[in-house]
């Protein structure tokens, strides 16, 4: 592929966590990634060498902090330093996966707020934009004085089950949680489908919790939608109880495939047919198994980063089915 | 009443958002309020007297951030700025209703996030500390740099239910939206009861939204639970459609009594039977009608004042039935 | 009219402080206002809509903040954090009349410094750049650390008097209180005229203070200039005591027309034929009563702004009599 | 004499530009100066070295930035980073005499704020407090967001007066300028006399400065009084100008004696029978000429240390006649 | 052993990169380590759980960011949040290794200052003090604003050597680099002992380099001093070379013992007889090889806490033969 | 000369430390300086006169902070702030020799950290960048979290020698101190020599120090290279010992010739042939003594200038012999 955007002052960078996606990204800006290494010395220090003139430059960074998810956000904080000092003009962090998203209030004391220490080392090192795609909670927006792009998967999710046809009143779209409700309404409504929640709760103290179902789900396709999906314990078990409780089929589906631990042999064993997930963090082939289908962030990302460059207006790409 | 408080450092100052709910605060601590007037000159100009020496002192400065919104956030801002300047040891900011909280993102395009302002103004002002409660969303609390107390209402709303001996599986918990499923569960387990959700939604185009219950209410008492009510529309029509869908009758409960427009009007003539509020908002006595039930939240701030202010840890008043 | 700067870039957007000020800005330096409202729900809280993209723009928002002071404050502040979350390139704050301007220094003890406080809320913000008019005390300026373009009424408000041949030898520019001298004195340079000072003080305890003329005022036209006007006490007993003093007549001006609470009645009752105001704070209809003589600044900060716009000097603007 | 004061983490350190002054505040406050040195190497660098451990004290630093102001500032700048870095609780810089302070606007295009520049390099080396006296414009407070203490010489000046029985209806104060109008009216109620003004002004372009005279001065005792006093050229001419226009003795008086170049030259030869300042800024032996009389501030500085010290309020100094 | 430090709010916690250090720090001041646990969830994600409250406490956090290093140095900026968000009074940062400390400048184009970010990173997340141990370049120390309490590892290494009779005219420091020769010099005033410097270069291009030595060493005890030892290959090159150029028997020490990749099996195959470390990083067990001489830092640090903490000099530690 | 270089917004502006040198920048550059004068007023105080436009320029401040120190240093901040008032669109400071350089790391109990304070004030100013010209320590760029070009003149001073046929195997490079080791093979290295040192050390306490050479200078041409040479004591000793242990000539080397009190004495008396130099700093016309070679930095600042002026790397600057 040959370099084409018009202008040489756009640069994309991509670190080590999302290579795949961040070579997508460029080639369909239409730029060459920026050339940079990173070298993990024997002790573990990161080295970042970036090994073409910066200065003046609009430098896009894509990185997404997933697992290993500090030697990932420490390798974008010293990149970022290493650009404030080497003179780009400005510096644009693209986070397709905000890691440490889930703390982000103290919920029991003494509790660190992870995801605001987040925002701020990223601030002070020195970044002048944050784009990223659908925060663990939309108030992280307000966590950062700099500029958020905070773009949405839910439309591209949407379109998956749309052209599978997956829709209508025979679907019914269920939060696995008492959190992720409005998550579920919105993809419902892109669907034209009803909602249904998992009321996970102990009936009693010593006794196990239960996968209660508020809404009518018998007979019906269920959709379970959240934003990220790591040891997939919930996920799974409300896949089952939708299941009994007379689903014809399950599917699942969220934007950051976290998968850690257990994730893959729980949902291989469960209810799930297939889970949908984007490619906002990078799964090693052996994660990609049969029941999973991803589906690319690449256009998205690409259209926002020329839009910020050019100066136009991002938020079109959230108001309307997309259609690069 | 006298001014007992064993250390005369501690002062608390009422600014005039919520004097009486100040006063309380202060006769439960056992220090008298802080002799301070506010002027407002004619044209309109805030003009803030501090009437005695806080030279070395740890102040408490009680503001909710209510209607006259704009008014007493610059007031507290005002105050705050005359403390620093006063050469006040720490400022502590006792907000017991946080306006403009519902901005806490940005929803769509170029929109402000206006409870980040109000944060960041605080800070800047000078405030060592913010004491709040129950807030619209936990993660404000990341707004902050400085400490955040988070006291939470719910164990005291529970309490008036369960004294009123509103529990158990006759009693249905109902979220008025999509967002607020979490607070209803929280509230539901300390009475013991089941949840239910208003999916209020827009079948087609064009047509009128629809108040759909997800949840079984037949033949069960209801308790709508919301963390504000403002003009009351969403939560009456709530409570009229679980009426219509067979509840045996409809309470509902909120923190922060904003009750502005149609609010009163709107409950008056809603199937609502009682509505439990606290007084973190000063209302005015025309407001006090008789469907309203006020608690106090001085006893729960008092104590919060007097644990920071000894060094105690705060978080015992969240985990356990309140007990003073 | 047409829009025919040159600059697409450049966009101006009113608040509601002064929105006609901000037409004749607007239209002076050939641009349409920017498309934004400014809501005020029922509870008091304001909500900012900017309905156009001004990502990567140089934005001008004209917003005076005089009453009511905090909700114009409160708006700007909100506009400035929207502007600088939407990628605004620069945020230039103009601001014809700066409230809070008197509270500029400690003068007991104990007391805000509110004019710091407002520069602080400012730049904690976001702005870039502050244009301003006639400050009440020119160190303001220091309160900042982003430029302040700080423009002179005076040579619209000598060109108002030389133009009614009120100047030479048969005028006496007179200050009325202490603070004021040197402002008399540089308006005495383009009239060509002597100055006079008004001396008021309270001979003895529990005695009414006197209005004490030190200078030479009988059969001359008198002239008092102040920065602003607020209840009109000082200056209508000043516009008295010159006329008994002998003055032939009186005539008074101020940039800032605050006119607050007794002001009007004062004026109509007073000694002065007439009040020469600017258009930095936009009068009621009721309040523009004969005796009142408005001139716009609207070529003055159009001009200042295509300078600043163009990265031509402003200080011209200030040297000579004004041609526009 | 012996170090009584009780409490040993207060300490005070003089640094070089008046340790006469410093000698007299650590007496009056019962301490011994800290063990501290400066040396300015060959090269002209300037190295502090402080010879004692300040770890947890409260520290005082006292340092006009009076010629040669560049060293002493920087000189003080140098001192707050050691202390910072040694682990002072508190720095508190006692500035008898602020320099730059005239720099406190833009008064023509390009200027600097200097007077903000060096209150920015107090603020960011590390000061936690200013004490400091008779500012030049009192808006310098607001420069600062750290507590200013801000104390008065007025009283002081006054008493010399009175004592000396210059006082009442045949005293005349003398604003020497257009801008000191006030400080002269505050003068001259402590001595219950009345005001005039020097109206310097050029009549044409090319002819001399006159010195107008504005109020009745004929017959009278004239105590000029300003600020500081620097090359003595308007102060001189001044009083020349009033002994011209029937004075019958000229006065004059400031707070700090900058009396750089020909001042002393110029008031040798001038009108001016005693010339009354502070000992703010420490002056050679041979500036001390038979004309001069000079009053210490050293009790005024060492009551407000203390009372800042124990947390008492420094108001009551300004408020009533000193009486230590 | 019982806990008996006088005051109750000094705490020390240990996160986990140095518990073994931080256990007998803890020991030595006279306290328990504060109860915290650190999880790491299956996705990498670090939790951090104060365990008892620390509101108004001194903490002490015990971490060397020593490998891995990006999660040591997270979970130290995760711990400080919540340590500031808990209301700690001071949060006094104990690092005895600085990882990151030779990223330290830049020495190529467009290389970041690894060193400096990381001191940004402490700061901002909140930190008060930092007490480290010979940093690589003593200049670290002021890439802080907070003060830095800079121990130093010499004396005690120099009484490793004294004790073992290795010292005087037969003993020659060797600095491995042109760098290290200060840090040489300073070992030998305390062995009375003479230099010399290894030379490393390559004699032409294409030629392998030589390990040159500057001074005399035949028929000598050598000890290679350096501040830490990574993969060992400079060290053990130059012992090897030492021993050909007639060494009598070759010593190594070295404060920092990161021994990653090659290390241990290089030392092993080395000339090196004994190599001298401190605790400052926790070795594994398999590689406390029987070369390996380990000296603790406890006591050091634990008297450097216990002085801060009680507003003595740390200073003392430094200028003598340390002695507990 | 005329004005030529093509782009208008650069600018460059001379304050006093070293007009020579930025005329010759300019010159090199293709510009006039810009117009700007400082005046000091009889009482030490500075006033920056910029007298031209500079709104939206890219201005370089050519400032040596050379003796006297402090006025350069608090000259340059106050032109800093004028230019931030003024609406420069960068400001970058070009600063060839960087004053109290030295002050880099706390060596005994109390002492400030001066060049880093330096570094906070040039930031707090203002500035956007720092141009400057070997460091003493290369740390100092750490200092700062604004982009710094650092700039060597090695090659310079290798071109010089090796003009001179002063280089190869009869050649020695000295560093005069253990500090300065790197400094001296990094010469050697382009002048294909080796190195010795000069280990200063006192036998015996009690006893003189002696000049102790480490290497092999007997038949060899020594250079002796240091970053800076001030009073010319070590130097002179080592070239006079140099001599003495037989080697045949003595020159001496430095980028930065502070050369204060009785340097250029004692380097007329010494051994020393020749000393070469730069002109970072501006010498008076009796400073150049015959044995004193100056060299210009001109070209390479000049060029430095460019590059970053438009946007090309600065690092080609270091890394070949240059060739203007």
């Amino acid at each position: 592929m040959s370099n084409h955007y018009f202008d040489p002052r756009l640069k994309i960078f991509a670190l080590n966590s999302n290579r795949p996606l961040a070579e997508k990204i460029a080639s369909a800006v239409g730029v060459e990634l920026g050339k940079c290494t990173v070298q993990q010395f024997s002790d573990g220090e990161i080295k970042v060498n970036i090994e073409e003139s910066i200065r003046g430059a609009h430098v896009y960074v894509v990185q997404s902090t997933s697992s290993p998810v500090n030697d990932n956000l420490v390798e974008l904080l010293i990149m970022i330093d290493a650009l404030k000092r080497a003179s780009a003009k400005t510096i644009n962090v693209v986070m397709p996966y905000y890691g440490y998203a889930r703390q982000d209030r103290k919920a029991r004391a003494r509790e660190p707020i992870t995801a605001k220490l987040v925002a701020n080392m990223i601030e002070k090192a020195g970044a002048s934009r944050l784009v990223t795609l659908d925060l663990h909670a939309a108030q992280i927006q307000g966590f950062f004085d700099i500029p958020v792009d905070h773009l949405m998967g839910a439309p591209l999710i949407a379109n998956y089950f749309i052209e599978h046809d997956i829709k209508g009143d025979d679907v019914v779209v269920v939060s696995p949680d008492h959190g992720g409700v409005s998550r579920a309404r919105k993809l419902a409504e892109f669907l034209k489908a009803s909602i249904a929640i998992i009321d996970k709760r102990r009936p009693r103290a010593n006794v196990a919790e239960v996968m209660n179902i508020i809404g009518d789900v018998e007979g019906k396709t269920c959709v379970i939608i959240d934003d990220m999906i790591d040891t997939a314990g919930t996920i799974t078990l409300a896949a089952n109880a939708l299941k009994e409780a007379g689903a014809v089929s399950v599917y699942a589906s969220c934007t950051h495939p976290v998968l850690s631990g257990p994730a893959l042999q729980r949902i291989s064993d469960s209810a799930i047919e297939h889970l949908v997930v984007t490619d906002s963090i990078n799964l090693p082939e052996e994660s990609k198994i049969d029941k999973l289908e991803e589906i690319s962030v690449c256009d998205l990302i690409a259209e926002a980063i020329k839009r910020v460059h050019e100066n136009k207006p991002v938020s079109p790409l959230f108001e309307s089915k997309l259609d690069f």
